[in-house]
C-alpha cells in the first residue's frame, strides 16, 4: 500500500549501503573513534562554517534530545521549549525522567516568540522568591518544528539575542534539519544555524540514514567528560563505524541537501495538487510535512489506500491528518496520490 | 594493522548488508511493527523452544542492562551481580543513574556462586532492620562472563532455583551468548537459558551486527507500557527495521550459531598457539576472549604490529592482556599472530 | 514589626510544646513506632471516619508531594495538575526531579476542572500513539488553593468520579486543610476528603505544628515497603515522636480545628476591614490567605511598617500582595493593620 | 523498660525545649533566615574556627548525605565509602536514588585507609578506559564510624592529603560527631576536622536535638543556589528556626560537648561493667556505642528486661548486640544495667 505515513518508512539511502559494504571488513576502533566518524566530523565542520564545532553521534531525537539536555543543565534548571516542542509532548517524559522539568511557553504555529521568552525569563529574575522554583537553563527549539513551520532568520537571531542576554544556550532540534534547510521559503543557512545556536543536532534518521544524528556544540561548549554522561545514558554506540560511515557519506559530494531538496520537491507537488483539489490546510508548511483537513468519512474510505498519520481531532466530523514526504519518495507516488484523492 | 583488540572491529554479516538492500524501499511502520522485527521474534522463540517469550529489540549492552533492570525492579529494589560484572564495573554507572544499587557478591573467574547468593537473600530478609536497606530484587549474570567464562548448566539451575525461592527474576547479559552457546565446552543451551532465566538478551552487536540486542522476557513477564519505558529511556528506535532485518538474518539458516562456531574455532587455534609458545594463561577461557599475562617489555614491542586490549597490571613487570576472536577474523590472521608471537 | 507575610512565621502551639516537655524523656522507639504517633493514627482515623486509613507523618509540603506522587506511580506516568498548583508552580522541580512530569490544566481561581481533566483522559486514551506520551497516571488538586479558594463538595465529587472512571488516584495537597474545612463558606468535611480522596495530606506546619504533615491513604492503597520509599526519599525521622507528639496533640480535643478557626476569625476580620477601606481584592478569597491589589507607591510606604507577602505585578503601577493569617493571629495585629491601611 | 537501644530514644535538651518556649511567638521569616539560624551559624563557625564557613541545616543523616553527595558530584561520578558506611549499608539506596554510585573499599573497624583509597583513585586515572567507568569523585567516611571507632589526626591528615592530590572533596559524616569529639582516646579536634575535610556535618539528632544536623562547608565551597538543591530534595524547612533553635541552643555555653562528655562517661562505666563482668567485645570503640558478644541463650533472657540493638549473627550459638549511650542516659541506668547482667 502506498505510504505517506512519515519520513522513516524506508531504510536509508544506497550510497549509504553501498559504503556500508566497501568498509565492512576494515578493522577499526570502537566507540567513536574510527577514521568514518573522524571524516564525518570534519565535513560537518566545514558544512557548518564552524571549524571549532565538537561533534558526537546519538542514535533518535528522544535520545539525543534527553543526552544533550540533561549534560548542559544543572540539576535545578529545566528547559524551555513551545507548548508543542516534542520534548513536551511526545517523548514519553525523557526530559523528566532525566530529573529536568520542561517549561512551556505559548506557541504560533509550532513557534517560540522571543518576547515571550524574555518575559519568562525576566519574570523569573524578578521574583524574589525564584530560588524557590525551577531556573530556566536552556532554551529548547524544533526547526522545522512539529507542525512543519520554520523560524526565520530575525526570529533565530531573536531568540538567540534574548538567550545570550541571560546566559543560557539555544539548543536546536534538527530532526528533519535538511527538510528546513531545502525549503523554498527559508532564508536560514546551517552557517547561521551554527552561529546563533550553542548546540544543535542535524537529523539523520528521517533524512537518509538508518539511524543516527549529530549533535554539533558550536562555542567550546560540549560538556566535560561528554562520552561519559552519553554511556551512563546507553547512548554510546561500541560500533561508532554506524553513525560515522551514514554521516561521511550524508555529507560529501552534498548527499545530505540533495536528498532533502527532492523531499522538498515532492512536498511542494503534493501541496500543489492537494491545493488545486480544494483540500483545506490545517497550517501552511513549507517542508515535507503537509496537514490537511479531512472529512471523517474521506478519512476512511482513504484511509483503505494509502498509509497517511492522523495527528488530531479538528471537531466532531473533522480531522486535522497529515502526509510526509521524504528523501525516497518516488514522483510517481504523488501522482498516484493525486489519482486516488 | 593486525587487531584483535575486540570483538566489534568489523561491520556486519555480509547478508545482514545484503539483506538491508534486498529491503530498503519496503515501507514500513516505524518502531519495531514491521515484519522483518516480527518474523525476527518468531524465529527467535522457535530456536529458545519458548513459544510464549516477549521479545524486544534494544542498542547495546549498558542501554539493554539499564532499561531491563530499572522497568523490572521496584524503586527500592537492587540488582545483584558479582563484582566484575559489566553493570557493576564498566557502564558508567548507568544502572545507579537509573536509581537503582547495584549490590556485589564474590566473583570466582567471574561467576557468581549460588550459596553466596542464597545466603545474602536470606541474610537481608532475617535482619530487622532490612526496610531500612536497599531490597536485592533481580540477579544479574552475564554468560559468558567479563572473563570469557561460562556456568554449567548445574549452576545455572541451583542460581534459577534460590530466585525462585525468594521470588527474584534472574537475568543474564547475553552480550556474547553466541560464543558462549558454541564453546566446545559447555552443556548449557539457548533452550536452557529460556527456561531457568526469567529475562536474558542475545547479543547481536558483538556477534555479526552492525547493532542491536534481542531481550526476551521467558515467563509472560515484559513489564506493562514497555515500549513507554523503552522510550523514556530514549532507547525507541524509529527504524525498528535496523534491528529486525539484523536479527531475522542472523536466526535464518542457523547463520547465528554458525558464525559463533566459527568464532569459537579461531579461539581455539589461537589459545593453541599460545600454549604451545608457553604464553602463561591468567585465566582457562572456552570462549572467544583470550587472557594471557606478558611481561611488560615484550607487550611494548607487540603492540607495535598487533592490537590487542590492555586488561589489568599483574604486577610491576608484568600486565594481563586479552586477545578476541570474532565472527569476522580469519584464519590467516591467527597465523600472522603466531608468526608475530 | 507587624507581620502577616505568611502562615509560618511563628513557632508551634503551646499544648504541642508543653507536650513534648511532658514525653521528653520517656524512651520509645525509632522511625515512628512510638505510642505517640500510634495514638496520633487513632485519632486521624477517627475524625476521617476512615477505620481502614493507613497515615504516615513527613515533613513539609514539597516533600510530601515528592514522595506521595513518586511512590504512587509508575515510572511512565505524570501527575495532572491545575497549572497554578504548587507542585508545577514552587517547588523547585521537586516532582520533575523524582522523574514524573506534572501536566498542567488550566486553572480558574486556583481550581481544574472536572470536565478539562475527562477531555485530557479521554483524547490521552483515544490517541494511537499514546504510548510514546506521557500517561497521566494520578490527579494533584491543593484545598485550600494557592489562591485560598475551595472545591465545592459537587467538584471534588466530579473530580472524583473522572478518576475513578479512569481508573487513578485523586490526591489532594492539605498543606492548609484546616483553614479549607472550617472556612465559613464550605460544605466539604474531612470526611468527605477520606471518601473522595485516594490519598491526601493533613498539614501541620502551616497548622500549628513546627513541621509535619500527616499523609492519609484511605482506600488501602499505601504503596508496598512505604516507609523503604520514605527513607530513600531522605524524608523518614529517626524521632518519629516528633510528628508523633504533634499530631497526637493537634487531634486532641479538636484542638486543630479549633486553631483553624481562629485563623478563619481573623481572615474574616481582616477582610472586612480591607474591603471597608476600599482596597481592591485580587481574589474572593474564603480561608485564610487575603489577596488584594495596591498601587505601588502605596505598597513601598506600608512594607516600612507590616511585612506582607509579594504575589505577582498586575500592571505597571500596581501590585498584588497577600496578607495571610493563622492560628497564632492575635486580634490585636488585626487592628493594628487596619489603622497602618 | 529500660533501652540502651541507640542514642535516639529520648527528645531533645530540656535547655532546646525552653528555649523554643521562649521564643515562639517571635515572627521570624522562613526557609532559614530567621535570626536563630544565623546565631547558630556563627556560634559553629567560631567552634570550627573556620571563619569562612557556609552552614545549611538538613534534617537527619539519610537526607544530610544525599543531598550534600548529590549537589556536589558531577553526574558521572561516584562516592568512595568504606564498605560499612553508612551511605553504602543502611540508607535504603539513598544515594544511588539520587543517580550516583557508592564505591566501596575494604573496612578495617569500619575506618577507610588512605592507601587503599590512594590506590584506587591511581588504578581509576591509569586505566585506558576509565571513561567508561563512574569517576570517584569524592570521598565519604564517618567519624565515629557505625562501629563506634574513630581516625585519628593523622589517618585523616593522610585522607585528605590523597583527596586533594586528586581534587577530590573528603567528606566526613558526623551523626554522632560530639560523641567523637568528646572521646577520651581521640586527637581530633573541631578546628581540625574544619581544617581537613571540605565538609562535614554536626549531627543533632542523636546528639540533643529532636532532629536537624548542621553542614559546614569549609572551603567556599557550598555548591552554587544550594537552598534550590534542597528544596528540590525535598528537605527545606519552612520554618527554619526549628534547626536554628536547636543548633543555637547546643552551641551555647558549650552544651554540644558538655552532653557529649557525659554520653562518653556513660559509655566507659558501662565498658568498664562489661569487662568486669568477663563480656567478650566484638571491637574496641572509644565512643557511646559498645558492640558484645552474647549467647543466643543469654541474650533471649536478657531481652525481657532491656532493649539493646541487634547487630549480626556471629556464629550460630552466638550474636553481636550494641548498646548505645547518649546525652540523655542517667547514670543509674548504668546501674541498674550492671545488675542485670
Amino acid at each position: 500500500m502506498l505510504s505517506f505515513e512519515n519520513d522513516y518508512s524506508e531504510g536509508a539511502h544506497e550510497k549509504i549501503l553501498q559504503r556500508f559494504l566497501e568498509t565492512n571488513f576494515v578493522q577499526v576502533p570502537g566507540y567513536g573513534n574510527d577514521p568514518y566518524s573522524e571524516s564525518a566530523k570534519e565535513k560537518i565542520r566545514a558544512a557548518c562554517q564552524c571549524p571549532q564545532a565538537e561533534i558526537f553521534f546519538l542514535t533518535g531525537g528522544t535520545q539525543t534530545n534527553a543526552v544533550v539536555i540533561d549534560s548542559m543543565l544543572q540539576a535545578y534548571e529545566g528547559v524551555v521549549s513551545a507548548q508543542t516542542g516534542h520534548v513536551n509532548a511526545h517523548e514519553a517524559g525523557a526530559i523528566e525522567y532525566t530529573g529536568h522539568k520542561v517549561m512551556p511557553l505559548p506557541q504560533y504555529d509550532g513557534k517560540m516568540k522571543a518576547e515571550d521568552l524574555e518575559s519568562l525569563l525576566k519574570t523569573f529574575w524578578q521574583d524574589e522568591s525564584h530560588e524557590h522554583m525551577v531556573f530556566p537553563g536552556m532554551v529548547y527549539i524544533s526547526h522545522p518544528t512539529e507542525y512543519g513551520t520554520l523560524y526565520t532568520k530575525q526570529e533565530l537571531t531573536d531568540l538567540s539575542a534574548v538567550c545570550r542576554r541571560y546566559h543560557i544556550p539555544l539548543y536546536l532540534d534538527g530532526a528533519r534539519l535538511g527538510y528546513g534547510l531545502m525549503s523554498r521559503q527559508t532564508d536560514v543557512t546551517l552557517p547561521d544555524i551554527a552561529e546563533l545556536c550553542d548546540v544543535f543536532y542535524i537529523g539523520g534518521t528521517k533524512v537518509g540514514a538508518l539511524c543516527s544524528e549529530a549533535v554539533v556544540f558550536t562555542k567550546n561548549n560540549m560538556p566535560k567528560y561528554f562520552l561519559t554522561h552519553v554511556k551512563q545514558h546507553g547512548a554510546l554506540l561500541a560500533k561508532g563505524r554506524l553513525a560515522g560511515v551514514q554521516f561521511d557519506t550524508l555529507f560529501t559530494d552534498n548527499l545530505y541537501f540533495e536528498i532533502s531538496k527532492h523531499a522538498i520537491d515532492m512536498a511542494e507537488l503534493l501541496k500543489q495538487g492537494l491545493a488545486e483539489k480544494g483540500y483545506p490546510f490545517f497550517i501552511d508548511s513549507p517542508t515535507n510535512q503537509q496537514f490537511i483537513i479531512l472529512e471523517d468519512e474521506k478519512m476512511e474510505t482513504l484511509k483503505e489506500q494509502v498509509r497517511f498519520c492522523f495527528w488530531e481531532k479538528l471537531d466532531d466530523t473533522h480531522t486535522v491528518v497529515r502526509f510526509a514526504t521524504s528523501w525516497a519518495t518516488p514522483e510517481e507516488n504523488i501522482r498516484k496520490l493525486m489519482e486516488l484523492l
